[in-house]
């Protein structure tokens, strides 16, 4: 037996309900897709759950558990965030999700006139590199990393610090300022709250005197001269996958979130300016990197998130269009895949376009590939994959399974 | 209703995948089973997995399962192979995967010239006869019991031993021997480490002088006159199976792995020379044995070595003669069964002849019998089964299954 590999393509949202517009089909019914009716035909199919029947998973959460963690790794939000845009965290960082804002006195009174500094959308780049690493009490230093638009991934690094503490974003336009306390009283926790109240008076000062802000001011905008803060979680050390199980491993994608899952599963991240996010996204070339990865490495997961988006908007024919699009990418694959890899198809959620959010129903899989148990289904989409050979998987366990396919799984018992 | 048993008929490693070499069958798609077909159609159908979809799991762990017990209780390999010979071990024991080995000195030094005695093959067991049960510091007294070849099973039984100890063996010929030493530093270890160390150097003792081993050197063979130790384990107290259900039970192997763990659940272990582990294996008897043994136990477990073996060797021809031998079994058994009887078709786990191990592919399943929900399967295969009524069951749940059958499940709640 030669030596095998694994290509998983994630449709991400793929998963849907039947729609009257669409003749009472799922739009992954009603696309055409010749390619994955193949794959489906040739190959073993079924459905799963990310999680359990009925549980809704986030993108993040999602592909954490199709690179092959269990769902107690999810590190929280704040982390996903911040790899999403490409911060570089460490184990031991407190992490907070926050946003630029506009600070005004009322007299004596701080009050966050507005939790989105006016919806700021250019040169938060420029106002986060004059925060960076300001050096604190306890040797404990802060970052700000920007995200779209008046959002920002807050970081404290150093020693003996607590995601424990609160929350200072007012959670509404003209609320109080609130300081950041301690939540569990631990020294851990107080130092952590101390640091950061000093952190956001320094970034005050720095943001209020700012030439942007000046300027924002004399243009008639609301100056980003505060940073708000809510959501504090810490970055716990996640043993790599690739390092677990000896796995080397890609990830062909355009998202920042999937990216920066990859990465911490150990698995190489792989880009282009040209992998939109929408239906134009470059598949050639995702199908083309896809193959040359897969040389390299023993698995390589290549991620299509159109199918999400008309999910989310409730645009069932664009979600057709996409869906035919994604199965143009699994021609691209099959045409030149090696004989000793597995072509596997899965989703991170569905994302009916009714519910226009990620619901709990079962995504439809497949796997095509050498010496498999074909199976008495020859079209992939919801239903027929629901009848499938594999049966109805849990997320951890069709892992598993690909994972066994390539000898990376340790047998139990002698 | 009347009283209602149960006969279960393992066949090793049965589960394979598709072959070019039987026109891209299975084995068992590809063999003659008119038998197991005719329990398919007049049963119930499924796939297993032993402990997970994707995770292979050895013979032993895959009985330890089948005959009731969750993963957790798998006692470890040392245990497994001490019952695997006949050993009569008691909880608290610990148990050594040992082998007898040839040490000559250099200078000072105690080198291990051979791991395995030069493959010594004969009269071992008069060997370990001189070595039993002796005594040794703080009442603790040692056991050697001799497997195939040059491999043993060290015992250690006393008060406050432990586990946590290093191994003798250099793992390499040539290599220095090792002192046993406490891996925790607990008391218990540092007492287990003394007694090996001294039980060892005793067995030297008797070992060298021994007469085999002075004849051994005058025909110019290696004297085994050391044991060198590795993998130390403790047996725990394990709840037998049969007391825990009040099920009375027995199995027909020739398998030692078997029916040791049969002993362990507190079925009473039936076997006979006859039964071989290979295709020659007495399948009359061994129906006859398992249709006896149902008259007097609620549950009886019958198996059939042969597929395994030859999903090892990677022969599927032979594989697929293994298969309509215990087709023949099945027949012989369903000709005499008791209409109150159950007649269910398991496997411990899959042995695909392309990988030459056990895999994490899921194995068929079948229930004949009273009053089932009879499916619209209609042969007995990896495939035909996947569609079956039963759907995709972990062990546990199809031995929970089968037990509820026969009334040996409590309720939960009133």
């Amino acid at each position: 037996m030669n030596k095998r590999k694994i290509i998983i393509a994630i449709a991400d949202g793929i998963g849907d309900r039947p729609i009257s517009q669409l003749e009472g089909k799922t739009p992954l019914e009603y696309a055409e897709t010749p390619n994955l009716d193949f794959l489906a035909s040739e190959g073993i199919n079924g459905i799963m759950d990310l999680i359990s029947p009925g549980i809704p998973v986030g993108t993040d959460m999602g592909h954490m558990i199709l690179f092959g963690y269990s769902k107690a790794a999810y590190p929280g939000r704040g982390p996903i965030e911040a790899l999403g845009v490409g911060a570089e965290i460490q184990p031991g960082d407190i992490i907070l999700r926050s946003n630029f804002a506009t600070l005004v006195y009322e007299g004596e009174e701080k009050i966050i006139k507005d939790r989105r500094a006016g919806r700021i959308r250019e040169r938060t780049q420029e106002l986060a590199l004059a925060l960076q690493g300001i050096e604190l009490n306890n040797g404990i230093r802060g970052f700000l990393i920007p995200a779209t638009e008046h959002r920002a991934v807050l970081i404290l690094r150093g020693e003996n610090l607590s995601a424990s503490i609160t929350d200072s974003d007012p959670k509404e336009n003209g609320g109080k300022l609130k300081k950041v306390y301690s939540i569990d009283n631990s020294m851990e926790s107080m130092n952590t709250a101390a640091a950061l109240n000093e952190y956001l008076e320094k970034c005050h000062e720095i943001l209020e005197n700012h030439p942007i802000n000046i300027e924002r001011k004399e243009m008639g905008l609301l100056p980003a001269n505060y940073i708000i803060t809510r959501g504090s979680g810490k970055m716990n050390e996640i043993e790599k996958i690739s390092q677990k199980l000896m796995l080397k491993g890609a990830c062909i994608a355009g998202e920042g979130t999937v990216l920066g899952i990859a990465k911490i599963a150990g698995f190489i991240p792989m880009s282009n300016e040209l992998f939109t996010g929408n239906i134009d996204s470059d598949i050639n070339l995702k199908a083309q990197m896809t193959l040359e990865a897969s040389k390299e490495n023993d698995i390589v997961y290549v991620h299509f998130k159109a199918p999400d988006l008309f999910g989310h908007d409730n645009k069932p024919l664009e979600k057709v269009k996409a869906i035919e699009k994604f199965d143009k990418l699994i021609g691209k694959i099959l045409k030149d895949i090696d004989s000793d890899t597995y072509l596997a198809v899965a989703a991170d959620h569905s994302t009916p376009c009714e519910v226009e959010e990620h619901s709990g129903d079962p995504v439809p899989i497949a796997i095509y590939g050498p010496s498999l148990r074909k199976d008495w289904i020859n079209k992939f989409d919801e239903i027929s994959c629901a009848h499938g050979g594999m049966g109805r998987l849990k997320g951890n366990e069709f892992i598993d399974y690909l994972h066994s396919l390539i000898n990376k799984v340790k047998k139990e018992g002698a």
